[in-house]
């Protein structure tokens, strides 16, 4: 997408082959840097402090990250080590273990002079391959807006998103924000409600950044304010995106989409979820399964914001010591999603739907 | 309610029996101080700079400075200048016309000399009266906490509130948060989820802060949060306040109570709604005929709280020059209220329900 003016992903191979280039996304959105990677434990730290998040981004990184390493040390401890340093940054990231394996299976049969060749052409791919779902699912899904826009006679398609599931969490494009680009790119007229998504800011910080850099518009509004907007007719469309989603089509995503989803349903407002086929846990029967993971009650307590002097200043917003709890997900049930925005195209939220789409998902033990 | 253990109302007549005293509540909740008010434009700005809010509280501030005007100015002049620079503090503040206009009617047939005292008489009665509306709300709905606790064989009931519809917002005891401080006091074992209400954060300040001081254990969580813990079993009851009710029972109250109605009534949680019967408009056969206020963007761009070093600074959250919408109420229909709990009962939110306890409203013209 667009920054400035100029195409850009959130990560990429550098002019000299040997070293990566990610933007910052901590500084952002006050200030836009990008920083050079050029051995393991520079990736490892982007990954670890977040310069670099998203889903799909954190497995381009840690396959990146294990190519810097092979040029650093191709022996097999050296494999070992890296896969080990990378899998320690972000724990719980299904992407992450997913790139560090596939990496590892890709490198560990070849000679270790070929390993750090072929690792940087493994980790382009898996990059190029997170861009052509992600596209994907935008042509999907700007189909979506499109119907919209001609039910309305070309007014503005009003579109809300909650947290970030932008071009920033991915490489390119975005999960849920994917069809918003697409749509616009097509000249589709369209205008993107923004949830601020407490109590990380994701939206008011890296939504509404990215859409303002591409041109797209948008208005950042409190989470407390999408319920209104829907019972005033002032929401055509929710799309959000999804950390994991479970075989019966129940979503987990970012704290507050359950509550999007209930006013959509209230309202008959369709809610659809951006998802590439990795987040779809087979595995998992339905989302109350999931454990929710709680994180730093500080995230609650304080927030980072800036100073007229251009500082980036913490303050508090409670009294001290009062006590506070910071849940990161909910569960949206599949009676609330309209439909599942794939790279394969859209279904209902539902195992059947999924399955549809999926048919080599079909296993013995599947009903 | 308690303050560091001292027995306190938000506003009270100084011991001189000439001035007044309030908390600053624009200090809250990082320091605690009082003011003394002792002329009409004390009074004025301690309004205009919400210094006291609240919708009872304010009513009680106006007609405490109708008392100090008096004082200073006693005659027929003094008396329509003073209404005038009170009624132009907030403007849409229904309790503050119905104070004024009270005060008025009350002062306008003395000779001018007995009307300081009549005034300070007559604003003591207005401050008593909230008070004694708000403690049978509290009774009332303590009978609800008292009830789950049973079912619940005496664990702690769990309680969601909205916004501060507590004691601060009021003379004493609050509307939503009276059932609570009643209940507490009874030793009911409770405890109260407050959400920080974005974007003027009342809950995370000043809820947190009463309670707090009150001893009453509580935790503050993102205003995202509610629709996860309902899921979870984790809320036994919403209690919230309203700014305005129509005769339907539609209720309006800060933006993103509806939000939360929808997930109680998805959980089956029950949901009630603490109500004086002054904020009842009988006028308004429902709450969608309500317009909604539009409030500066700022309050959503931007967020105060307190550095380390104790100085109160506002930071940016969005990218500079980010568009930003701020609506400051939603409505809740009818339909998603378990109960209205006013100062003689508790009544399904219903026409039929409020005539129920109000028989004096069946007019003429109602079917």
């Amino acid at each position: 997408m667009l920054v400035a003016g100029r195409a850009l992903r959130t990560i990429w191979l550098a002019e000299d082959g040997q070293s990566v280039e990610i933007i910052d996304q901590t500084r952002l959105p006050h200030e836009f840097a990008t920083i050079r990677l050029t051995r393991l434990d520079e990736a490892a730290r982007a990954i670890r402090d977040m310069q670099v998040r998203g889903a799909p981004l954190i497995g381009a990184a840690a396959a990146y990250g294990m190519a810097l390493a092979m040029i650093a040390d191709p022996s097999d401890p050296g494999l070992d080590a890296a896969a080990a340093t990378l899998t320690a940054t972000r724990p719980t990231a299904v992407n992450l273990h997913w790139a560090i394996e596939g990496m590892r299976r890709t490198l560990a049969p070849l000679p270790p002079a070929d390993r750090a060749a072929a690792a940087f052409a493994r980790a382009g791919a898996i990059a190029d391959e997170d861009v052509d779902i992600n596209r994907a699912i935008g042509e999907h899904g700007a189909g979506l807006i499109a119907e919209s826009s001609r039910r309305k006679g070309g007014d503005p398609v009003n579109i809300l998103t909650h947290c970030n599931a932008g071009w920033l969490a991915a490489v390119d494009w975005g999960t849920a924000l994917a069809p918003v680009y697409r749509a616009f790119d097509d000249g589709i007229p369209l205008h993107v409600w923004v949830d601020e998504t407490r109590p990380r800011n994701q939206g008011a910080g890296l939504t509404a950044w990215e859409l303002g850099q591409h041109g797209v518009p948008h208005t950042v509004i409190v989470d407390n304010a999408g319920g209104h907007l829907m019972r005033r007719g002032m929401v055509d469309l929710c799309l959000v995106g999804t950390d994991r989603t479970a075989a019966n089509g129940d979503v987990v995503n970012k704290i507050g989409t359950y509550l999007k989803a209930l006013a959509a349903h209230d309202n008959a407002v369709p809610f659809y979820v951006g998802l590439p086929s990795p987040t779809i846990d087979w595995s998992l029967d339905d989302g109350d399964r999931i454990p929710i993971e709680e994180r730093d009650p500080r995230e609650v307590t304080h927030i980072a914001g800036w100073s007229d002097d251009g500082a980036r200043r913490e303050v508090r917003l409670t009294p001290e010591g009062t006590p506070a709890a910071n849940y990161a997900f909910d569960v949206t049930p599949a009676r609330l999603v309209t439909g599942l925005i794939t790279e394969r195209g859209v279904c209902p939220a539902s195992r059947e739907g999924l399955l549809g789409l999926f048919p080599e998902r079909r296993t013995r033990g599947a009903a």
